[in-house]
């Protein structure tokens, strides 16, 4: 059995371990027009801002790792053709991209092809954008090239004020940069966070020195060859660095190319990560997915949905079976000191589906009152009205993602939040509160629907 | 409406809270035999052993407080009858107990009663046991004496290797006393930990200079006047400091003699919290409650439990409808760095109930691998042959608690090992591991299942 994947991102090595993992045979080979593979996209902010101490740390292995393992990795290379009716792929090295000599394509054959490209930057239309000192962040290369730039930077705007925007905000801002992370909706985090919840997160980082600008959308950044100034709304910043933090969009444009049906949001599979071309799935940022609430398709442009994705893909390849679910959209992030964690539906995000919903809040904290180290936690949880928990949000400076994660199994479970209070959350002071703070938000909860009745 | 109870930890503090929260009207009455109420137990060793800084710390509200909020507290009295045919109970002082004077008793009537009155520690049946510096550990007044006659001591032996004793030994080690921890049973915590995992923490623990002495017996406490030698199985260890750390028993005396139906296990309630005696309650470590995964009676001396108790009763005295589920025992400990958490079934337990168990493990971490400050990580999960969990044990410096809490989630919704590899963990590299170490352990189990058939 040949399988061929084409992009080395979490989805893609997922598939490509998996398979050797269940199959001692699979031939195995993985075109990436990128040099390096395996490494944390998610880690880049932190190495920028010197929490993690070089990129070298956030490669996991080499190609060579790989081909020691059966597994043939061709780097700097460019699949430009998928000819699905024939299964093969044609690729050119990166550096031949610009010729035409057809003579030095390569051709591989599959029994299965996996389309693992992933997202690409989103650049705003605006003038300025490829001026010297403007950076996307996507690759590890993009990662080394703002590290260098910014040791020359005294100012800085990173424009999209979600996780990977505030991330770097905050890392700059440790190298001693005065930083505005600018962001053209009202409030940061909006894909995660209600706005009272982000506004916990924006006072943080404003008491850290951290500049949030709100509601102002990037018109132009201003320069000759390299980049001055950064002008959002009517605003006009100084800075010589800036970074698009602007979200991503998925590559399609080989699917499309293989005939694969293309959605709205992405590459359309099935839950075994089918495409409509016999024998080609897809994985990761370029395939749309089911929102586990709504109902409705979406994005899940996580390392972790790319990791089950490709799971499921490889069980399917290699003959056993595997279901990809609707997505709840996990997401935790940390910042400086804060983790900030949800899961599920927003209190905005039910409002603009139509959907009813209650919430309850607790303000607590991490361990029992009394043991030394013990932190604030906020917790918002959205139920609707039967009490059925639909979306939760956290806040503290520990154990956020753990507790998250408990809340990502009630909601998938359709747990209520009667049921949550009368649950065993384990209890030691140095560790826990007697009454744990999901408790107590939950309990806050009932309260307001028997107040509705 | 009247509201007696007897007994002020968490089980009889939180049925009067709630009472006091549902309804204004209700008199409230609360007899204890202490002077202090409302502090915490749980976190006397780590008073003793300096974490906390003072006992003063660990006392959430006086006595007044609560009689500010309308719960009349009666403390340092012994109720010694319960007359349930005319709905009273007698009391008197305790330094009263001795005198026969029945016109110094008082008597106060119910219309609920409720009987909290906890546990007592169990004494070894062997001689000594009543010099100075032997002390049980179990109320404030306990802790505060140990801690003084700590100051004077530099070999203390600790009886009984569950979580309490482990805490204590680590406390007093901290405190530069030479310790051991004696345990009859061949393994430290062997109500929470397999062998195998108990191991991990018997290792920490020597590692810090705590001897821990295993299958061992206590036999004899010697000393003139106070404790100089204890006897465990035929090894004599040197010691000016005895805490027995060897477990609780219920106190169901007055329970009994109110005519309630009294288990091997405690008081027998059914899931409303009720005796058999109409109109009395009973909540806390006193009461027998039910396995969750066997079935069995069983008890479960934990303050948490105690408070969901206390809730249900609170609510169904006041006319709410509340139900008390069947346990899993979550439990977690916090010895010096080490966390350690467990929940539901150990294999061990399993063996002893004749239920088949498949296991899965991981050895993980718990942030990501290149992140600064990442550690260690052991999880064991125990399932049945379909791969439904039913326990888990897992040991780290850190997030123990919140991971024993998603997986008493998992446990009490009877979701299965490939559930849980297809959820959805939250993934940022500063707070957890792109695939959960909990995901490893259940495809390690699924791996093993698979490998059955």
């Amino acid at each position: 059995m040949k399988v061929v994947i084409i992009g080395s991102g979490a989805g893609g090595l997922t598939v490509a371990s998996n398979i050797r993992k269940y199959s001692d045979k699979a031939e195995i080979t993985v075109i990436t027009r990128e040099t390096q593979v395996a490494y944390s996209q998610c880690a880049i902010p932190y190495v920028i801002g010197g929490e993690i101490e070089s990129f070298d740390e956030i490669v996991m292995h080499t190609p060579e790792y790989y081909g020691e393992h059966g597994i043939n990795i061709i780097t700097d290379s460019e699949v430009y053709e998928i000819v699905s009716s024939a299964k093969f792929v044609r690729y050119r090295p990166n550096n031949l991209k610009k010729t035409n000599e057809k003579d030095l394509d390569d051709v591989v054959n599959y029994d299965y092809l996996v389309i693992a490209t992933g997202g690409s930057p989103f650049i705003p239309p605006v003038e300025g954008t490829y001026l010297k000192g403007v950076f996307k962040v996507r690759t590890i290369e993009d990662g080394a090239k703002i590290k260098k730039w910014a040791e020359q930077t005294k100012k800085a705007v990173v424009v999209g004020a979600g996780a990977i925007g505030l991330e770097l905000g905050y890392g700059l801002k440790q190298l001693g940069i005065e930083v505005s992370v600018t962001e053209m909706l009202p409030q940061i985090l909006p894909r995660s966070l209600d706005p009272d919840m982000a506004l916990k997160v924006q006072d943080y980082l404003e008491s850290l020195g951290v500049k949030i600008v709100l509601e102002k959308a990037l018109n132009e950044i201003i320069g000759s060859e390299k980049a001055e100034e950064v002008v959002v709304g009517n605003e006009h910043i100084d800075s010589d660095l800036v970074i698009l933090s602007t979200g991503i969009r998925p590559s399609i444009k080989l699917a499309k190319q293989a005939g694969c049906t293309i959605g709205n949001m992405g590459v359309s599979v099935n839950e075994r990560m089918e495409t409509s071309t016999p024998c080609i799935y897809s994985v990761g940022d370029c395939v749309e997915v089911y929102d586990g609430i709504t109902g409705q398709k979406t994005v899940s442009p996580f390392g972790t949905t790319a990791v089950r994705q490709g799971k499921v893909a490889a069980k399917n390849i290699i003959g056993r079976d595997a279901v990809f679910r609707p997505v709840l959209n996990s997401v935790v992030s940390k910042i400086g000191e804060l983790e900030i964690g949800a899961v599920g539906l927003t209190e905005t995000s039910a409002g603009l589906n139509g959907i009813d919903v209650i919430i309850g809040r607790s303000k607590a904290l991490t361990k029992a009152r009394y043991y030394p180290g013990c932190k604030p936690i906020d917790i918002k949880i959205v139920c609707n009205p039967e009490g059925e928990i639909l979306g939760c949000q956290i806040i503290a400076k520990e154990t956020v993602a753990e507790r998250v994660d408990t809340m990502a199994l009630a909601i998938a479970k359709g747990v209520k939040c009667t049921e949550l209070t009368e649950m065993e959350f384990s209890y030691a002071p140095p560790v826990s509160m007697v009454v744990d703070p999901i408790v107590l938000a939950a309990e806050n909860a009932i309260e307001k629907m028997n107040n509705r009745i």
